[in-house]
């Protein structure tokens, strides 16, 4: 195996501590060692935004802490989620007096855990209300998509989420917000290489050579089609036509364009491929309001992409207008 | 080969298409279709900030182009010098009337271009004076340190070059700032699986499993030691024993550190790296005054790290602490 790593056992560990180390001027540690928090949160009567989810992603998920966007993160192992302790510790350490908005990805761990810890903070006085991210389009057909995993989408509901608590929302509204920017947002992702975790020391899947699977998960959970590698024009292709009937977006719709590399793609072809998904879009009458391209939610050294629109009304735009400042996402930054 | 493009020649043309979608806001094309500028660049009477060099190493070159940083940049193929013209037209596109600083990395080709296009900016009554790169010390001898090669330090030059800019100093002034940034950076990179130029569809070097290559070049260019692959704290310690007899750091000194992915590398081993470099640098006494973890200079899809360290004065701090939107580096975002 390839990799910087210590013990393979305490990757989590001390990639924390680093971060914290680096970006010490947006995050701070917590009592609980698998909770992050924005150094500013809690603020008095605003609304906490707190996510969690398995390690192995970044920036997802502690990259997003900052201004205006997320204010605690509980932080699993590697692709595995945070307990139910840590998804309590976060909410305690979010939670301003004015509820927790618990905004996180539909998968079995952290639906359980989330759900436990929600009932702990009840116990506590601390009111959380939840909106379960499920934007990827692959991981079950539209009429069951309760069942789809959240994927790179839930960066634009934490967007959301944070920004409508940031201009004084209450928990409703936050909750109202970041619901409605998921459920106007669809993922898909097309995977050429897996990714090892450390611990394994080698892929958990594979792609063979020539070959690229279609809508793919973040974790390498199998996608809807293995098909000929194509190229990136055909990749996008293959992507928008995925994601625009599923919405569906028509013409005049205005969007917003997420294009995330799964950890190891040169962030050049990333924008080879959303050179022509803005293309394709523009070309049905689709207008990409805003756009981001790199690194935003990687499955450690995957090789791949992920393709997430969301289509925009009035709110929603005013939301991503809102100030940020995090590791992952600014609003100049990268955008 | 397990990648995105479309046609392997004119991947340059499309990811430069692509980002000009993406990033808007901060860049745009001019005449020559290899020279990206600054929206708002030139400002009268302000010096120009100017750089270039191969394509490969996103976000360098031109994820630096940007409010207080790089106003414009001539972009060359994939690892391959931008042309003479395409250095003059930047300098044109980046004159303001006060002159123009390029900041470039110290490679031949880069090297004879630049100097065609001083030439030919002066003939054009465009004063042009320079700052060569050569961060890099594990390309030459210290006695020989004009022949080392520009790395990922050279973002910290072109940060104190802008910020000087921005404060309104002359030619000689920011020439001055820049040169000083970049004497007092040293680098080094660590590779460990090489990477693949589209067009040439296979590795150009090799590095067998198991072993790593210290001060591998940003182009794969052989390092001074072919080495058993080591822990990640190894690797730092291997880095950091490196670069601080070199500068010479001593106890009491002030550092900024960038520490950036190749490329592949898992941007979780980055910050298990960067928190060993931070603590044997602390053990020393030197003083880790901000620093930077991530993907800020990548050689396409090679896996490893390079760790940059600039020995700080007031006169850098200040330049650092100088607000800056590029889509590679900004102030709150990435530090």
């Amino acid at each position: 195996m390839q990799r910087m790593v210590n013990d393979p056992d305490r990757v989590v560990e001390e990639m924390l501590e680093g971060f914290v180390k680096t970006h010490g001027n947006l995050v701070e540690k917590t009592e609980n060692a698998r909770v992050l928090k924005y150094v500013k949160a809690p603020e008095k009567g605003r609304v906490g935004i707190v996510t969690g989810g398995g390690s192995g992603h970044k920036p997802a998920f502690i990259g997003y802490l900052g201004k205006n966007m997320v204010d605690a993160v509980a932080v699993g192992e590697i692709f595995s989620s945070p307990t139910a302790k840590a998804f309590y510790d976060a909410f305690r350490a979010a939670d301003g007096g004015a509820g927790v908005a618990c905004l996180y990805g539909n998968y079995a761990g952290d639906n359980m855990n989330v759900k436990m810890a929600v009932k702990m903070a009840a116990k506590e006085g601390i009111e959380v209300k939840t909106v379960v991210a499920n934007d990827d389009v692959a991981s079950a057909e539209k009429s069951e998509s309760k069942k789809r995993r959240g994927v790179a989408g839930e960066i634009l509901m934490w967007k959301a989420g944070g920004a409508k608590a940031a201009q004084g929302g209450s928990l409703e509204e936050v909750i109202a917000a970041a619901q409605k920017a998921i459920d106007h947002t669809k993922s898909v992702g097309v995977g050429l290489k897996p990714c090892t975790i450390p611990a394994v020391g080698h892929p958990n899947f594979e792609i063979a050579d020539g070959t690229m699977e279609v809508g793919i998960g973040h974790h390498g959970e199998p996608g809807i089609e293995v098909a000929k590698l194509k190229t990136a024009d055909e990749i996008a292709a293959k992507m928008v036509e995925t994601i625009v009937p599923d919405q569906p977006l028509t013409e005049g719709d205005e969007v917003a364009v997420l294009v995330s590399g799964l950890g190891a793609t040169p962030v050049m072809e990333l924008y080879i491929v959303f050179n022509r998904v803005y293309d394709l879009l523009e070309e049905k009458g689709i207008h990409v309001y805003r756009s981001y391209v790199g690194n935003y939610f990687t499955s450690l050294e995957m090789m791949g992409v992920t393709l997430s629109v969301m289509k925009l009304d009035e709110e929603l735009k005013e939301l991503l207008d809102v100030e940020t400042e995090t590791m992952g996402l600014t609003q100049f930054g990268r955008q």
